[in-house]
């Protein structure tokens, strides 16, 4: 690929340093996308330049008509504070007509409510776990057919925010109780849905039109306090102490049977048409005992850190870490047609 | 209400004059949302200020930040000539704090494409007729279980666009032809529908959290060509004469059952709730038949020109066009919480 000229687009707190020298572990580990795709894209020759943005739209602006960035990588995941803004910022970048990595904004939007996500996928009868939703300011009523337990989350947060062993309940008065820590705590909706006794599948992947699925990866929980269920709670998610400490590990997805595993892929990428995903997407089922492959969650511009699940998953599969992010912004610039994929 | 600085935004050719006289019935026609708009805010006492954009969101960007409006009138219902950039301004108007009229980003993806609002709908048991998409350069296969006639549409174009009365189709030949035919025209994938033989009837709804129900409207076709069918095609919407000449009127709809009446406004209010539309919006439904309204189409941002169905049903509930235009100035404002409603 010829030598591009790349905004990188994020929080103001993480706009990557040159070097990670001096850094404490945490402040390393807040700004590794960040730090990990500005190396990436330098190490293949690419001009980058990072942009801090937050609340105000015209250093964006400026930036594309003066610089005249080839194409804009873009880490935000909020603006003004609010998660809900992520689609806002694609869209903006569409009508400025300047290639953007990741989703375009109608693939944010379906993807972003849990529940809208698991209504379309129904009426394709991709299996998801029964869900409802309780708004905040509301009575919490269960629907009689939904039976427990369940996990409670919140409809528009990412996944591992406010989750914790507390989340799965199995009673009214503790779905209740976890409901309004939901609204109280994130400020959201809270989905309550059915829990899947079973193992955590991620599966990545790349495209637009023609989807590329990377390998199924697990997420393994090897010394699970007495009593805990596996799932991927904050503390799973975000704490390096505490991964060690219970024996979280991820890989590849092991013992999967070559037609279950065909399965999972054909109905990754179904979901990915349905929600319609394109760049680079992060699928999450849960696989059943009765082993069924539940649909969970699509995370369009997933978490692309070095050591993150999708960047070793594309590792697995022989994509190197600098090739993965230039495939991802491959695909930005192919989607406008500016230039051959 | 105090007096309100509005920038209206409009596409450049229906910037609206001071005064209609000199234009010919044509030019008149085509501008007249934006001019009724524009002389209702002015009725008002509101100071207007019309801003033709197509390409460039700078022209917005300066208004807003320098002569700082109260609210933005949005009648821009495309961007670069693409219909579905209409949610991207929205999204704009959203990320530069500024409260704007009509439906809300989420919204308008949801209500966009016309499958995407019936799966959802269908998830929710609220019945519309079945259908199949046919994308662009895919072959055109019928499901087994779709039965004919159906009537064939653009999935994104207005409703209007692109219907005459060979979009009815009753054999797989036709169907095909059809398909093609939206393809070639509009460039936009095919959606064919169930046919519902019926009465044509729109709902118009104001609100944002709390919705009220407009009178049911009811689109009638007096003079009937033979054998033709009472579907509304593009010159049925667009040509005043053929309008007369067909008998084609429309006005409340007389003789609904009072419990139908109910239902029908019951259910437009859970559309809303369930595609997240707010503002002003006009639902669709062709009514069997059996007696079942069938949704057809959600219309967030609908035509608001002081002689359409909208505006009409207001006036038949006592709101005159002033004081429509007004309320829907004040939900913008009530929905970005800087003022009361």
């Amino acid at each position: 690929m010829r030598k591009l000229r790349v905004l990188l687009l994020c929080h103001p707190d993480a706009i990557p340093p040159d070097s990670l020298e001096g850094l404490s572990q945490k402040q390393a580990y807040d700004i590794k996308s960040e730090y990990d795709v500005a190396a990436a894209l330098r190490e293949c020759g690419h001009e980058v330049r990072p942009l801090g943005v937050q609340y105000d739209l015209k250093p964006i602006r400026d930036e594309i008509e003066n610089w005249r960035p080839d194409v804009v990588f873009n880490l935000l995941i909020e603006f003004h504070g609010e998660a809900v803004y992520g689609q806002n910022i694609a869209s903006f970048l569409e009508l400025m007509r300047v290639p953007y990595t990741g989703c375009n904004p109608r693939g944010l939007v379906l993807a972003q409510g849990k529940d809208l996500s698991k209504k379309l996928l129904k009426y394709h009868r991709i299996p998801s776990p029964a869900f409802a939703v309780f708004p905040i300011a509301r009575k919490v009523r269960r629907p009689a057919k939904l039976p427990f337990p369940l996990i409670v989350k919140s409809t528009i947060e990412d996944a591992s925010m406010g989750i914790s062993q507390a989340s799965v309940v199995d009673s009214d008065e503790k779905l209740v109780e976890r409901v309004h820590f939901i609204h109280e705590h994130l400020g959201t909706a809270a989905i309550a849905e059915e829990y899947i006794d079973g193992r955590e599948l991620y599966v990545g992947v790349l495209g637009n039109e023609r989807l590329k699925v990377l390998p199924i990866w697990e997420l393994k929980f090897e010394r699970l306090a007495p009593g805990a269920l596996p799932i991927a709670t904050e503390r799973v998610k975000r704490s390096p102490r505490y991964q060690e400490e219970r024996g979280v590990v991820d890989g590849p997805a092991l013992d999967l049977a070559p037609e279950l595993a065909r399965r999972i892929s054909d109905i990754t990428k179904r979901i990915c048409r349905v929600l319609e995903l394109d760049g680079y997407v992060r699928i999450d089922f849960r696989l059943g005992r009765d082993g069924v492959p539940y649909f969970i969650e699509a995370n369009p511009n997933p978490e692309v850190a070095q050591a993150e699940e999708f960047a070793r998953s594309a590792l697995h599969d022989g994509i190197a870490y600098p090739d993965l992010i230039n495939r991802i912004v491959s695909l930005a610039i192919a989607r406008t047609g500016a230039e051959e994929e």
